[in-house]
């Protein structure tokens, strides 16, 4: 590695119990010695106490770096990392917890190796740009003469599902022309996909909806059947969502939707749990019970049981109330997965509880 | 690479966008041709026909293979795989998206890679023991001695949180050793986690919860504030959950909590939203609404804001009832995110309703 590289990352390893040897190997690639490094047994010491957490025996073995090394500091976990030169190789070591991970790579390694790298052009703009509503192929279509618009942009699509995100890369070279490129790209790219772009600014679903509720100044109410939850779950993992989420009814058992949203069980009787009127009643319960400007409810078949020729997995009926108007839609997914049912579903309710408050339907 | 490296696994870049290169790249460096492969083509029309979804004229790139490559067909997305020689080097090229990844790698490429193994001893016995309850460093202090007692069984551990993973890994040279020696490591590592050990069979938290309650004929229902939907949510993953779980109120706002759930507008003014008190007559209240066997919830404070010094961000109280006792108890993490804390206080509750089935509180 010392021969060939200048620069390594290497992840994982440094945790506080036996099987994590990732040190040992690099002193011993290094032919140095493990030693107690100063500074990591204080940043170490600083995130216990910080916690008020016990520190164990075990995690004195993690402030043991190679000689020579320059401890990361990680305020986000136990296991600093560090640097340590192998031959001509600079060798960056993060810990492999995903969080702690990215957190020491985009605050300490990417702003070293920008100043590093030899051209010394600083680090290029990246743009994260949300979608919801197009398979990746779709998207990869719409933008298929982005290139030949913006040539000094590179862009790529990820799909962190259901969502596709654009990520586009503005390079750092010529002072100044960053930010409008930027404003034409995303101007571009929204006259494409219209209100399927969610966010230019990297937002996820949950995000914009909460964005939206709080602008008007809206409160929201759920009642939950096959995506047992996820909906409020989504919703809740954004902070200050008790601005605007007020409760959301996960009403699994039919007797639970007759009971606590008041869905007429003649409806239910004759249409089934999975219905556009049931999922109807299901929204106005939700909102009448919590009092909230806005009832989403969904009902539908997740699977991987439960599927019949009418309504087979992957079925789902979405309703919205605000108090005017009531509606139930059906739609038809073919994911046939019992989890990315659920997902499809979920971010499929908050899509149209979104295109209700933009009051759009295009795109 | 082709000479570096008798096999390569590569992930990614087999998509149906302009940006997924990895066979051309491939091609390139065989010094081959792209060419439609028939094999390719008929699996992504497999896949779309199974899903009545429309085959886009992008997804027939996906079966541009490079010339001589071996398909290795993908029957859970839309990419297929291939096998290519590049020098003296197998290359398998497999998906990125992770599912579809992780499908063929276990399914064709780890299969042919034992076979291919000089030593031809076939694949070694892996075992995942799921546990709860402790941080990784003090389980690995549990397991030091662990190689010691069993010294042909290597082990290693993963935070997946919060779970800690021990995974096991049983060599395959000797025939007929390998399922007693299985059943000892477990009950070794059994006797010195308590219940604290999940499922020496993998499963997850709210896949044993979900066993012991279908054991037990039993069900159950839920009323969550701080944690959003979350235990529903885990619990609703499970297919067939619908036997036992019937309810959640996700009561973020206290006029849910009164009107949906029946807490006391008392106790509430006392002691406010966090008390145990306030928890446990949410567990009465979700009990009694679905007509439950058991009751759960939880009502804390996820972060970043909320917390006091009295009840700072990290403090949860979980009730529980079972038709014949009731009782709230106050917990406190250190996580200080809203995420994790959401994760630790739903999974935390559903430890708590594991135990009772379970009738232990030891470990």
């Amino acid at each position: 590695m010392g021969r060939r590289a200048d620069v390594a990352v290497i992840t994982g390893g440094l945790g506080p119990t036996p099987d994590d040897r990732t040190a040992e190997a690099a002193a011993r690639a290094a032919g140095v010695e493990l030693e107690v490094n100063p500074q990591a047994l204080a940043s170490i010491q600083a995130f216990f106490d910080q916690r008020q957490r016990l520190f164990s025996e075990s995690n004195r073995k993690q402030a043991l770096l190679p000689r020579g090394a320059v401890c990361i500091p990680n305020p986000v976990g136990t296991a600093p990392g560090f640097i340590l030169a192998i031959g001509r190789c600079k060798c960056f070591f993060l810990p492999g917890v995903p969080r702690e991970m990215r957190h020491l790579l985009s605050e300490a390694v990417m702003p070293l190796l920008y100043r590093l790298a030899p051209n010394g052009k600083g680090a290029p703009q990246h743009l994260l740009i949300t979608t919801f509503g197009l398979p990746e192929a779709a998207v990869g279509e719409e933008l298929s003469d982005f290139t030949a618009a913006f040539p000094r942009i590179t862009w790529g699509l990820r799909a962190v599902f259901p969502e596709i995100h654009i990520r586009l890369r503005l390079p750092a070279d010529v002072p100044g022309q960053g930010a409008p490129a930027a404003a034409d790209a995303v101007a571009w790219i929204r006259r494409r996909l219209g209100a399927r772009l969610l966010s230019p600014a990297g937002k996820s679903m949950s995000e914009v909806v909460g964005d939206l509720l709080r602008q008007r100044g809206a409160t929201v109410a759920v009642a939950e059947s096959c995506t047992g939850g996820l909906v409020a779950h989504l919703l809740t993992d954004v902070p200050g969502s008790s601005d605007y989420f007020l409760f959301s009814g996960v009403t699994y058992a039919n007797s639970a939707k007759i009971q606590v949203l008041g869905v007429s069980s003649q409806t239910i009787a004759r249409y089934g749990a999975v219905h556009e009127d049931t999922a109807r009643q299901m929204a106005e319960g939700a909102r009448r019970v919590a009092g909230a400007d806005f009832g989403l409810s969904t009902t539908g078949i997740a699977g991987p049981d439960g599927g019949t020729p009418g309504k087979p997995v992957g079925t789902v009926c979405i309703g919205i109330a605000d108090g005017s108007v009531s509606e139930g839609r059906r739609l038809q997914f073919t994911f046939g997965d019992r989890r990315l049912n659920k997902k499809i579903f979920a971010v499929t309710a908050l899509d149209l509880l979104r295109r209700k408050l933009l009051d759009t339907d295009d795109g």
